[in-house]
């Protein structure tokens, strides 16, 4: 028995997917199987890359399953709903970002943390996701998006987005605030559009001088020069929040510095090496140093509301799905400004 | 003119000082000079030996200024007070811990976290502590003891007992939580009591089985030998937090992943090696590492009161405080068992 409440039947995907680690992408079409009584069939509109999405085609993290098909920053329409599914329409605009699934039954999972859940499924990892015509989630995490909300743009705000939106929420950041953000680039730049739109005091770290107009218009009220030691020290004791979206080892103790006494040094960006960070630097000031991964349901849902009031929105650059292996070299390249969109152009 | 409620204008302090780093304990009498307007005199009863006295004594965290009076485990009475003490009478029983002066005036002063002030003073650094007959201190670091209190094992309390407390309530504990101590010793012993206390499930981390039966009545529900891998392996994802009192560098990322998403692992014991925690570990369950010294003076003061309400006592070995070297040395040799407290014994 189907358990699928439109008669569109259909059960291929269409797709883009790397079928080794680091291989260009190719075309590839699957038999994804009856859709699941709990799932929801998105129709792709445009799809957002993420750097994770590199990560996981070229087995960075030693967790990727092949052939991958990527992306996780997902717009589209509603297409086909398992009859379990709750709260969703047919042709309803929605989002999807890393999560597709979780257990739903464990106790993270029954705290509505379901993106903590040990069980969670990621979008590319041992699941297709948004370089396709069509993507496939369990409900709870196909997010609604507010019809304020620009299609074409929205995608980056369902990983970028909340991953940088998380903290702000976690460290319950206000307009009495100040927070800097480090590295200007995929995740930062809708972290100082976020931060701007939440009334904090916002501060830039760079060392791209090229790009200082383009970072007060993001949003950042102060930039500071990274690689200026004496602009870093001068600093000190001044921010209650950092956000740090880089990937690369930074002197971490250097950065704990800046904050104020009980302040936090909030990870998104997935530094490889140890942070070699000493007790002595927590301890003093009694800091802490904290990571999260996107965010809940819940908070993907409030993210998108917030987005759409305050007109918070990535910078984008358009390419089409066909163009796929074109938009990873520019991105590869370090040339994306700031984020690329693929929309889908299947025939 | 002088400022001081009472007529005993003795200046005069008694004390042992260590002259250089490392050095054994000498007697040591100064001239105090005038109190002043904010500062209470406390004739010294009791004063426990914590183990950063050491560190200040032997200058491993490269801030001591000699001749060092260390000792901040403080019980004694109200002796003389400036003219502008607020809220304490001469001979009120009171307490004093690691901080003794804040400047009062800074955000983090007017928010009540003088613990945290850059100006604090440490009562055993650039400032006379506990060894002595008399000490003295800004009369908000005068901690109010209750009459329930057994003076003779209070002081440990006012620094160990507030370090361990901290994190409880940073970190908003309650009796649904369960908490790990790394390290029962004498921090450890406190921590367990305090969570025990607390209604927490408390584990305790210790690699040693003699000291089994009596970490049991110390208030640890369940106890898991941290040098073996497979029993910290099964105690996987199931605390919400540890705290760490431990000075050693430990697996960091390995107890990391024995919290709940969303844990904490606190650091109150001073690691000198860096960290080598993997930002991985940090972000895939949104947990955190925090650090906190001491407390507030408000923290202070509701942690005597519950420990009074509570019944949360130290195990303490009383020394006079005229064998304060033979106590040292006791201490040194790792046979404290758990927290040594001298009597003042200055005729």
């Amino acid at each position: 028995m189907s358990t699928a409440t439109t008669t569109d039947n259909n059960n291929t995907i269409r797709a883009y997917a790397a079928m080794e680690a680091g291989g260009k992408l190719e075309r590839y079409d699957f038999d994804a199987g009856e859709l699941k009584v709990d799932e929801v069939e998105i129709a792709v509109s445009y799809c957002g890359i993420c750097h994770s999405d590199l990560s996981i085609i070229d087995s960075e993290w030693g967790q990727s399953q092949y052939p991958v098909v990527a992306g996780h920053e997902i717009v589209g329409k509603v297409h086909r709903m398992g009859a379990g599914v709750k709260g969703l329409e047919i042709g309803q605009t929605v989002g999807l970002g890393w999560t597709s699934e979780s257990c739903q039954h464990c106790d993270v999972c029954i705290e509505g943390k379901g993106n903590v859940c040990p069980k969670s499924v990621a979008t590319i990892v041992g699941h297709s996701g948004g370089f396709a015509d069509k993507v496939r989630a369990q409900w709870q995490w196909v997010i609604p998006l507010p019809a304020e909300l620009d299609e074409s743009k929205a995608g980056p705000l369902l990983c970028g987005g909340i991953t940088v939106y998380r903290p702000i929420i976690q460290h319950q950041m206000d307009a009495s605030k100040k927070v800097g953000v480090i590295g200007i680039g995929g995740l930062g730049h809708m972290a100082l559009d976020f931060l701007n739109a939440w009334g904090c005091e916002v501060t830039a770290f760079s060392s791209s001088p090229e790009k200082y107009d383009e970072i007060r218009e993001m949003g950042a009220h102060h930039i500071i020069d990274s690689k200026d030691k004496d602009a870093l020290k001068a600093a000190r004791s001044s921010l209650d929040l950092i956000i740090s979206t880089v990937n690369v080892a930074l002197d971490w103790n250097l950065y704990l510095s800046l904050l104020k006494p009980e302040g936090k040094l909030h990870y998104v960006g997935a530094v490889l090496k140890p942070l070699d960070v000493q007790a002595f630097s927590l301890i003093s000031g009694a800091k802490a140093i904290a990571g999260s991964p996107t965010g809940t349901a819940a908070e993907l849902r409030q993210m998108v509301q917030f987005a759409a009031r305050a007109g918070v929105e990535p910078i984008t650059e358009d390419y089409a799905m066909s163009d796929i292996n074109e938009a990873i070299e520019h991105m590869r390249a370090g040339k994306a400004r700031y984020r690329i969109v693929l929309k889908n152009d299947f025939a």
